[in-house]
């Protein structure tokens, strides 16, 4: 499928990068490591967890039905029998008329079906007073009620959240089968560029977008590598994106902004594999590249800044979520309140920049080669390629960086 | 100030935990390494951004009062004197009558005020055709329009996200001071517990909350340090936390869940330096320690997971970014309509496990002793302590785990 020359739309653009995402590796890290990583399988319950049935609150194992009926003024007098320790195992049985203190997390003795906990309780030398009814399973966590033995605990395609690792842990799972990050080299063109810490003269400006578009592949969880710049020079560039198709899982070349730069771009992914798409409707980041070499993704990023972040964060971050299997949790986004009109052309989805304040989304109108409305703004808000603008009012979905 | 056997309301247990935050100290990182560390001085422009006033389309550079009037019909013709290259200064005048052809990012020459984009021209021979005015500043960014030299271009104190990190390159910064990540470490106490790759025996437990906890303080840019589980004796305790204050920036002990358990790890606190606050008005969570030991914050955690991670996002957190000196981004919410009814007890600030689906947060009940709520729950919904519960059908803010 070559759509070179024709503009294609976002989603077509989202499905053509998606279908050339090749799976990276599985890496087994120890479970301390896991965290913010895409789980390579689903993890089962090896186990019961809990074990056994536990006391959810500090207080006295009993049979319920000795506490029907129970109340202040006539309590239900129980002997206490013993005591058992945290860790140890219910080693002595709750009979009818007797209780077994049990702390929170104690194990609970066969023979018991409630807990009546111990504010509801008064202790009178081997006696215990219990002022209320306790019912069937409760203050209990009953065995296998968190997960029962063989059960999914978490899937496949899950990026690991805090509660992702705890669940692991519990399962007994120290060592996590993980699909290992992308590592996606960066490469800048453009004669116009110089380094970071370099002053530029008449004409020259510092090589932003590696290091923009590198801190957004952190933020995704992605490796970035930097190849530097490359000068308008097509043997040059050339040989460095087949360096780092070597030693990359995608490719990133931020382009030059001119068109003749842009072109050149894509005849050297053409050149070293094929071009899927030259083009989408898009705005900012039109001249947006997709190509593929020795079966790897190579990109070709817009030259202005937002324009490369832009395109990073709806074409490119689909892409890197595909190559690690992640079962897609979409972007973050949160609802506003649109301060000011937003004009756009239908038959193209735009992406602008907006400031939040009090709820409102306030559009940043800027230049999109700014930087200053990158720092200034939380996000994006999206208009779809089927509308002519947004109105002042409106609710919109901020998509936050 | 000691609250010890008073319970504090959340916002004080904050305020205190917030007063006892040493600030890490400064480490310089690589660009290219500092994107989600906070910043730890301001960082300001070298130079004016852009250095020169730089074309924003392909097109030609000349004098708008040359194209007052022109039409399709009625063009003005403008002499082509030269053409800049990407990188190149400005090597040529455009005077009255001429035009100078500018790519897209570079140099307009001096005596040019304005762009016209190459689409509403047409080249013949050495004369330009534009076939529309042109304003004063079209197609132009100005020097020094995005940043002026010696303006603030990113706050001491922010996080760092991918845009700033795009106007630090900007602006020349290869090396960025930042607060260094807490290192944090986390010991677990309680007879019951095993470490995750033993098969737990009647009784026993996997330690889930150093996992747990530990994936929490990566996802916050910590660096947890873990010290493993120590059975319920003082002496091995007061050890590993005396190792544990040596090594890290904070320690957070996972606590047994019973009351003596609790009891000793105050004592031991208390031992080794102050407790400031035991008890706070939460749920789950009430049982939590603050305290500090030779001018490093200890936090007692309660033993519960979910309980544990309540107390990690509402009282750590905070210490966590006070000790970076991050200027409060606040939590990552999300408005949701609440499914159910959530009933609470006035004088406690209730947080609340809920899932997200189709806009709606519907309430976890689950026992805080469940892990498979943490997994599937979205995040916590907060009740106040000033109310009495939320009504189904209310628009809630999801603090997003």
């Amino acid at each position: 499928m070559t759509l070179f020359f024709r503009t294609v739309s976002v989603e077509d653009a989202v499905t053509a990068a998606c279908s050339i995402a090749p799976l990276t590796a599985v890496a087994d890290l120890p479970l301390s490591a896991a965290s913010g990583h895409v789980l390579a399988s689903d993890i089962t319950a090896d186990i019961d967890i809990p074990g056994f049935s536990r006391a959810t609150m500090d207080g006295y194992a009993l049979v319920s039905a000795d506490t029907i009926g129970a109340s202040e003024s006539l309590p239900a007098m129980l002997r206490l029998t013993g005591r058992i320790g945290m860790g140890a195992p219910a080693d002595r049985d709750v009979s009818r008329g007797t209780c077994v203190y049990v702390p929170t997390g104690g194990a609970i003795p066969p023979g018991a079906d409630g807990l009546a906990m111990i504010e509801v309780t008064e202790s009178i030398g081997d006696d215990v007073l219990v002022k209320r009814p306790v019912a069937v399973g409760e203050s209990i966590m009953m065995r296998g009620e968190d997960f029962s033995r063989g059960s999914v605990v978490v899937c496949r395609g899950t990026r690991l959240a805090p509660g992702d690792i705890g669940a692991l842990a519990a399962v007994g799972t120290t060592r996590v089968p993980v699909r290992k990050p992308p590592v996606v080299g960066i490469i800048s063109t453009g004669n116009e560029l110089v380094p970071v810490g370099e002053i530029p003269s008449g004409g020259q400006v510092r090589d932003i977008n590696s290091y923009l578009v590198g801190a957004y592949l952190v933020s995704q969880g992605c490796i970035p590598e930097y190849f530097g710049i490359v000068r308008d020079d097509r043997a040059a560039l050339r040989r460095t994106l087949d360096t780092a198709i070597d030693r990359c899982d995608a490719v990133l070349l931020s382009g030059g902004s001119s068109k003749d730069d842009r072109d050149m771009t894509a005849d050297i992914i053409r050149d070293a594999g094929e071009v899927l798409v030259h083009g989408i409707s898009i705005a900012p980041g039109k001249p947006t590249i997709i190509g593929r070499a020795r079966g790897k993704p190579v990109i070709g990023l817009p030259g202005h800044p937002a324009s490369a972040l832009v395109v990073t964060l709806v074409i490119v971050r689909p892409l890197l979520s595909a190559m690690t299997g992640q079962l897609e949790r979409g972007l973050m986004t949160r609802p506003a309140i649109l301060a000011e009109n937003i004009p756009s052309v239908k038959g193209r989805e735009d992406y602008v920049r907006v400031r939040l304040a009090d709820g409102k989304a306030i559009p940043e109108f800027g230049k999109s080669g700014l930087i200053n409305t990158l720092v200034r703004s939380a996000g994006l808000v999206r208009i779809p390629a089927g509308m002519e603008g947004l109105e002042e009012g409106e609710v919109v979905e901020v998509i936050l960086w």
